[in-house]
């Protein structure tokens, strides 16, 4: 919930975990946290300074290890003097570039220590990152665009954090190039229907280079370079193909394998290459085609239909936060996403994100429309979201993508030609029972049409909804 | 799951969790199983070796730091050749004295080597651990039993672990000397109804003191000295006492503030030393007196009415797992344990073992009535297990103890004279809808008569049963 | 001796060590580079891959843990295939801003594998990094230098590392403020006969106000706020002062307890400020007085007759590396030193540094003097370093000052009251034996008219020398 | 120097090192001591408490982690109130079995808390381990032995440490088996000149195979199993043999390849194998044929004249500290080593160990004459080891064995055929003027006369010897 929220607000959020078990609790979700670069502030309890030596209960033994290595630091003050300042460190790294969560752990009996008088201090600092790329920087990098035959853009998740989206757009007009979205994306960079925007690029060594055959500039901005996740060898870029690679992240410029890095502020570099590089004679891109069209077997809801719908009926500045594997193609080819913060997916695809991001998000955007897009499965990691958001009436909606199988899991056996798995299917669940249990108004339908029904009566009821879409299966 | 069945089974169990997110959303369940010394072998998915270092998704970044140290031990093969060797040393370094956790991460591509031919000796190999008591150790034990004026026994969980508990028995007898239980346990391991039975020890410095209090000779078998909770500071004994301390764990004996610690077998120990200790003089202990009685205000079930039902009318080899944090010293006061395995607690207190363990012991003992006593806040940690428990007919019972509220911290606020405390309460939950949702026929009651015929009907059903028993507020 | 290469250099270096024993003998050495920014690539041997796991003779068991926290980056590659690339990111890393070392271990049979075809790209890999400040942040920077009444520099190691001496001076000049070395230093970043030029800051918090009394701004550059070494309490700022904080290292950033931080390009920051800066009416300040006059007691000679007669004679693109603890004062006062690179001192104060520093910086500069000011404790840590000098014929000078005390030490027992300490005196060693031991001429004397000419023969002869000077007991 | 004396004195040695520069000098030493299982209680310096955060000069960051993984435990307490506790749990820890270096970081300022009162206990603890066999496994081991066609025993270090010398002879007598000692030895644990002794098993896998061929039960005590060296692939043990080790160390039990561990006293477990098991029909063993005749070449010592002249001047009891890796062969068939504690290696082949363990070792046995055999490279990495027994008038005599070159490597790239290799020889070395320098009386000879002549008049000087001995170049 704090990961959705920070995400969405895009500044820190303060997390308290309880002790050792708490912070184990919290562990699985910040996979996700650590690669969606979100500055979460967390502190835990710990027993009292004498006693942890000890072991006694619910002391956190090595407590600065624990979180390791999913934050960017962490820590345990020496003394209850220094808490102020520790926590005054942690806000100011996970929010220095490239943002992170971080974790201090502070025994108890600390909280009765006197803040020593030069805390004070601690209120008035400021730290800030220059990130702007220099003259000579700028120059290199305007030439390489400038002599491109024919460059491309592919975008990551940070453009979007960093609300660089227009400059990118900016950029993408002028040099009249088609624009990607990084593989496996967490937030959605450029708008699905402009005229540059060809999807999502795949997450396999192959199918990226064939996806940006005959190009010879590949600019990547916001993004590691690349998160593959299905490995299928082969050649890493097409022949001739120069990359240049923006990030705001050391870490992912110094890990990648290939291409030229430059470390800097994303949305500064684009919008100064944008207002820079010069106008091109490349021929400018045609519009994008009709969507897709959607016919659904009629058995249930096909989720080209139910996301058909959504693009019609939901709000134009929605938020989705998504978390249903097996839909992921179909998503991009139906949606119309033209906002900053408009799409959020779990960055490390570490489960359980989804249901309480979306309730976190709603939280940070009081006046826009959140909405989950949950699977079956996914929606069992963190079920007691509901709770919260009824008890503290949190208008979100959550739609239930049923189709009974961890469908992405199911491809995946496929590919590999698994033959028969157990294990695959989630039978029996009624997500309606479960969440009248919560204390969430809930309604299961079976067409595209009463989905229409039931979305449509949940916004704007001030409190949250829960949709139980009866789905068919599809390949991600 | 895999926790209550590891515990209730005596033995190692295999985990297999999925890479990063996997491993970090189990970590808080390991708390408990670290310090319960449950032999957990825990195996997850890795990336492609030649992947990881480029972070690509669900790679598991220095994945053998991760679970540390929460675990006993961690690795990932240098390569695929060892492989069967390093998942063999997990086995037998999870068995070993202390038992504990471990865990092992590896590369998908590695289940496509082929196992070295030397990997066959690995089928036959064996550990043991000699733990037993030199003649010399054993006469000094003898010794100081014999000596002593007035000795006490304080018992902790690894009695019960070590099936140890007749060999306590028969040393109380003849002794005729008191026994405690060890602060916080998470184990019964001594009959709650025999006459030397005195209860469980309080879990803070001053209290273990007051209690213990006239006593010359404290030995302690199985647990650490002490586990303390709330940090009350005083004397650590009685003045005079020696405190001798059996443990098969050398972490325990080192880190402990006081005593002189034998590092053995507590079997081996208990039972030779039961055998060797002359008999005394000392009076026999008197008989326990009857089971304090219950009245409930007529509201809702008093906790005291519900576990006095339980004692009459479940089974006598019945196990108990619980996790219901208000009302343990009610439980202990009306309970009559006299098996091996009959009680089970998150051996840190860190919830959302009690659930799943609940499960997981009902597997491990189809031949035992598993009963799981869990609070209304706790269940929903985990309550996805109620989903394994209908799909796989595991039939076991599960009493939801809703008070609405989370009662043993709000006692601490009252103790620590905190005020009005935000966000203690749970209201608002039903889980017989919750548990419809997830396959499991649940009921609702709101007596202890309600109670009993709901609980007889669950016996032999075949098929697992939740009822939610309205209770009252007590505390710890 | 690769530090010190690294160092006066300016760039990475290999180093090559011998698995885990070699890695242990470097770590001591390791807590000087991690604050010096040396960015030292290491890799270190391991075993064959298969046989790590048993712990076989020379395993470097869990390798990527042991040089941690002395290292910005540490891995073991998952095969063979991978270690290209990650030798690659351990380039890249070291050598991004903040620069530091990092550490590689490579199984041995993993040589004999073949590289990837896609390892080719790495050949062409660049990483750059952007640290221009934005429009904005250096309008502001100018406007707080432009308003401030009283401003004054405090420069750090940083800004002779990134080779921006010069843009300090040219500021200096603008502001007519004095300038202060940050505490500790282990770099020289400023002309010490500049007009501005006030010393170093003493390393405890009230003596550094007590130094910046009376400024309305403190504009510090490339160093941490602040390393001091001495605890005592007191004002971390003059009254009303402002700091603000120029650093390439986001952790210097974020933990100092004190002021806005900035992360940029130190020397990009520092011209384009010295640029953009408004002129001033402050008076010019007046030229430094001359140097304070010396006179030993005659029995030996006192490190100031000794560091004015190295002023005097020895080149003046001389370069010091320096690790004499009991006359830092005193050098400070006696040197100087205009020339960037002109003088190292262990970032951290541990000892060992110095001696094979010299060497190495020799190594790197073979057109400057390097010049070893070297304690007759400290030179014993790493006294081999004179059979490399010997067998290269490396033309380094050492100059011993010998005490035949630990002479910082005693200072700091009688700053403590700590009465008569043991153990602080290295009596009976003759170094002139030990370097003929080594293969160096060397020579003893206890005059500084022999000192001269003893240095004046060691110059330009094509070898090493080393000169024992018997000196006076001084204090830091 | 406290690792050669808690490894003769076998017992807890303290160690105070100097914050983290201290620490990371130390660690390359650690790599023996964590797998001679040397109980070295290692203290290091700290920074005041309130300023470690940030990273002060001095401060050791993240003190706990920083000599892991080569130490068994470590540790920064928590408060001053804890640190007697922690110095406590650190000495019970490093000497509960397995023994192991463990470290402690003590902040600065907590030497000026007070102790609380309960710390009164800790002078009153105790803690020690059991491991005897039980009456079954006793019996099961007898069985196994008395069952056995053609045993042979393998002994490694801990034998000698845990002073199970006669046990084992004891054994070998009734069994009229051979002995071989484990790979790589750090200690004799057997008389070499006993009828059973075979030497030292070579230190890869089918030499092993190859030395046990024949025998159907192979006994291991007090070794890892095993720890190879040099990577030959083969058959890990002889068709239809059956392995049993007896190890005190659970750690070497988890990981062997193959083998029934037992993990036990060792002490006890010969001892009691020894009594019970039955006497045999298998004849007498043959005595040892005389030692192999030596002719050296005449231009310098040969190794085999130099170990065969201490065989016959040195006292029978004397205590040799061996680093000089080329000569290893030749010392097992020419020495005469009868008592325990009467030979230290480097455990894991980590040199520099020698030279100082030589000097720790004369200090814990005033009354054996010890002799550090040292080679002339291993010598400098500890050089000034003779300045502290010259002070200290520690009468041990060393011995350089200096042939000028890396003799061990210089072998093994021959059996790698690595054609020429760089960087072997250490030319241009004379330790008479070294050691002249450091205050220690020194000699160089040419001839075994010369030799004997030196070494004795070193014998009973009361102050310390350095014999340098050219030697020609042998293979390990």
């Amino acid at each position: 919930m704090a990961d959705g929220y920070a995400l969405a607000r895009g500044g820190p959020a303060l997390v308290n975990l309880h002790a050792a078990a708490g912070t184990g609790n919290a562990l699985g979700a910040l996979t996700n946290s650590v690669y969606s670069h979100s500055p979460l502030v967390i502190t835990a309890g710990q027993q009292v300074r004498s006693t942890i030596g000890q072991e006694v209960m619910l002391a956190n033994v090595d407590a600065a290890s624990l979180p390791k290595p999913l934050v960017k630091w962490s820590a345990e003050p020496s003394c209850a003097q220094d808490v102020p300042r520790t926590i005054s460190q942690a806000i100011h790294t996970a929010n220095l570039p490239a943002k992170g969560p971080v974790y201090v752990s502070v025994p108890y009996d600390d909280w009765d220590g006197e803040a020593p008088r030069e805390a004070g201090h601690l209120l008035r600092r400021s730290t800030t990152s220059a990130g702007s790329l220099g003259s000579e920087q700028l120059a290199d990098l305007v030439q390489a665009v400038d002599s491109a035959r024919n460059p491309v853009l592919v975008l990551g998740p940070d453009v979007d954090a960093q609300h660089a989206n227009d400059h990118a757009v900016r950029l993408a007009d002028k040099l009249n190039a088609p624009v990607w979205v990084a593989p496996s994306p967490s937030r959605c960079p450029f708008p699905t229907r402009h005229r540059s925007f060809r999807g999502v690029l795949p997450a396999a060594v192959q199918g990226v280079t064939d996806a940006l055959d005959g190009h010879d500039l590949v600019l990547v901005a916001g993004a590691p370079v690349f998160r593959y996740h299905q490995y299928v060898p082969g050649e890493y870029l097409p022949e001739g193909a120069r990359l240049v690679h923006l990030t705001s992240d050391p870490g992912e410029a110094a890990r990648a394998p290939m291409g030229e890095a430059l470390v800097c502020d994303i949305a500064d570099a684009l919008s100064r290459l944008a207002d820079e590089a010069a106008d091109t004679d490349r021929p400018r891109l045609p519009p994008l085609p009709d969507f897709p069209s959607v016919s659904g077997s009629g058995g249930a809801v096909h989720p080209a239909e139910l996301f058909a719908t959504l693009r019609d009926i939901a709000p134009e500045d929605a938020v989705y936060v998504k978390e249903s594997t097996a839909t992921t193609g179909t998503f991009w080819s139906q949606m119309d996403l033209s906002r900053q913060g408009s799409y959020f997916f779990p960055a490390s695809g570490g489960l359980g994100f989804g249901l309480p991001a979306a309730v976190g998000a709603q939280l940070a955007h009081p006046e826009r429309q959140v909405v989950g897009l949950i699977g079956d499965g996914s929606a069992n990691y963190g079920i007691t979201a509901l709770w919260t958001a009824a008890q503290y009436r949190i208008p979100v909606s959550i739609v239930i993508l049923k189709n009974g199988t961890y469908g992405a899991l199911r491809w995946f056996a496929k590919v590999l030609d698994a033959g028969e798995t157990p294990g695959m299917d989630v039978p029996g669940i009624d997500f309606v029972r479960i969440a009248g249990g919560y204390g969430v108004e809930a309604t299961s339908v079976r067409t595209a049409a009463d989905f229409a029904t039931a979305f449509e009566d949940a916004l704007g009821a001030g409190r949250p909804a829960l949709i139980e879409v009866e789905t068919e299966l599809t390949e991600p």
